[in-house]
């Protein structure tokens, strides 16, 4: 199998944006190309876009050739979207790396990219209610906070988490966001605040949850030899695995285990020739802070069980054992579905280059990101590093 | 780069169903594992759903793992949707291919649906405006067949050809589909039908444009090796290819000719080692008659401006120089965007393997299908023989 590397990367401001569909994908596009060292628009041979539901949210299908064209290349090898609700960023990067490592191209360009604030934010929950199973959960009234607050209320009650550790997610990942100037939010919250905040799906309140977020990031990237042409600095894929649990609710495979989470874990840490031991810097998927308390557990970070004295004993942030989202998160940064993945790949390939600024973590050179989808149905994982082994 | 084999596959009957998409879903994927030899629902590492827009038929998105739990399939190595409009399903084949050829995994299953027929047909032709770009195209009103009508219009004033010869396209595949009892039109048409039929834009006549189709199609793909131990008839992948043009009306690179699919087929003959003259079946995109007939062109079945000529003269049909669509095509077998391209390749894989009963191409040895998107935006080219090389 061909090595493959991110060569450069752009991400466009996350937010609340007055911005259409395809203005979001211009201004990712051109910050990924104004970044890039020695690469240019006509290298690009493949054109993977990540996206949830434009036909819902932009009433757009087809999106990948509108991508391709809004960003001025003409794939001559590949096009094509992949959609994975809140894991398709990862499940694209994926789509690059595999069809790289084939040989069947050499440069790639993914950009993921969803406009999900409405002009009446009505109509966007409305959207929203396409993601769980229609006939079994949606109809029923299912949403993700409601899914997420069973998953932490079982987690409360069997291993002793507090809503205060809970809350010390939200705080570390809006305090890593002040430092991320194209983060939806850049102001620091207390403790405090988390825990006074009005309630979504007890025991989550509204900081416990990430927000609807206008966003795009976009990556390049390309074989081995190619790579090195185009940087000093490529950052490899050395490690990935993915697993599906399963969907609708009645099919949940585990509420404070996640299985599929694991076993995508072990095939990446194998791949990679890495335990969870060696990872610096990590982009996990707190779509709800209880989320990153359980992968921190499921990605072997800690004990079954610990999640809530591991953020409590400041394990995941600055000088901890691995620094978990340094970028914000989901919860600081933002959670514009199809974005969403590669903008976690892009934190990772800042912070392998020494390109954080000030959320460097010092000396980091093996990276992790963990996206997952729906009700913790499937999960992704991508294992970065400096060296390619 | 490992060789990939398609080893099984399975078609629900296409038409105007009373089936939700789940039910498509299951009825192929049952058909899929039914008629394989040696694959059960537990060998399948990846799964890979091809759909257009069921955020807007079917009111879903996150459709790949409700797909494999429908399937009763649990892929512990990758699971994601693909979307490309009417070629969404190559594009799946294609990143099967590329997860096998790469090493990621071995056996990967893909599977491609659309349920078009709402209760109300008037809402799904409202969908179908998603489809063009909604800025510049779809809201001055540009369909599919207004744009093939103008293709249509300007290759007859450019090479002569006729509305006869058109005809004969859909009279051919109309006829192919009564031998294909799972297609949606079983009964033949005559020449004096095709033109004597409702004009839908000028040229085309309702008899010229493929339908609403509701149906999915399913196949497995494994590596060489595990190819050899699920049947003694794996169909290999030899080539592939694919290119974009233009996405908007104002960027169309080309009328009567289209460069990317020229690209696209030269990138795929040289990577499967033969020329267009070693194609013996071919399943092209005849979302209307005048399609297939730059295809015969722009595929190097014959000379430029020939196209009428060809199909005039039977050098299409059985007996000819190439069979074109035994299956009865996307105006005979129906156009259910997610599934088409996988339907394709079904046909190739039941032609290659000598299965394909009364619809039999005696003794192919290649087959080609070809599938494009939007307004001829971007063309996939996948080649298939009975041995490697």
């Amino acid at each position: 199998m061909r090595r493959v590397a991110i060569v450069a990367g752009g991400l466009a401001k996350f937010g609340v944006r007055q911005a259409s569909y395809r203005d979001l994908i211009s201004e990712a596009g051109k910050a990924c190309f104004d970044n890039a060292e020695n690469v240019s628009p006509k290298d690009i041979e493949g054109y993977i876009h990540s996206s949830t539901m434009p036909e819902r949210f932009a009433f757009q299908t087809h999106v990948a050739p509108m991508g391709a064209e809004t960003l001025g290349i003409k794939p001559s090898k590949m096009i094509q979207r992949v959609e994975n609700l809140c894991a398709s960023g990862s499940c694209a990067i994926r789509t690059a790396y595999m069809a790289i490592a084939s040989g069947v191209l050499d440069v790639a360009m993914v950009l993921g990219v969803e406009k999900m604030n409405m002009p009446d934010p009505i109509e966007g929950f409305l959207h929203m209610a396409a993601a769980p199973d229609r006939e079994w959960d949606s109809t029923q009234g299912l949403s993700a906070p409601g899914f997420f607050a069973l998953v932490a209320k079982k987690h409360m009650r069997e291993y002793g988490t507090t809503e205060e550790q809970l809350a010390m997610v939200s705080v570390k990942n809006h305090d890593n966001s002040t430092r991320n100037p194209l983060a939806q939010f850049t102001k620091p919250v207390t403790l405090e605040q988390v825990l006074g905040g009005r309630p979504i799906a007890t025991p989550l309140k509204l900081l416990d949850c990430s927000a609807m977020t206008d966003g795009a990031a976009a990556i390049i990237l390309a074989s081995e030899e190619r790579a090195r042409e185009m940087t000093n600095k490529p950052v490899y894929i050395r490690g990935t695995g993915q697993a599906a649990g399963g969907n609708n609710l009645a099919n949940v495979l585990g509420w404070t285990t996640w299985p599929a989470l694991k076993t995508a874990a072990e095939s990446a840490y194998k791949m990679a020739g890495i335990t969870s031991a060696d990872v610096d810097v990590a982009e996990i998927h707190d779509c709800f802070s209880i989320s990153e308390i359980i992968e921190y557990e499921d990605l072997g970070f800690c004990e079954k069980g610990e999640g809530g004295s591991f953020i409590a004993a400041g394990k995941s942030g600055y000088g901890g054992e691995v620094v978990v989202n340094s970028s914000g998160g989901l919860l600081g940064r933002g959670h514009p579905f199809g974005a969403t993945g590669i903008a976690q790949a892009l934190e990772i390939f800042a912070q392998l280059r020494d390109e954080a600024g000030d959320r460097q973590v010092p000396g980091a050179k093996i990276g992790l990101t963990h996206n997952l989808s729906g009700m913790s149905t499937e999960h992704t994982i991508l294992i970065y590093g400096r060296d390619q082994k």
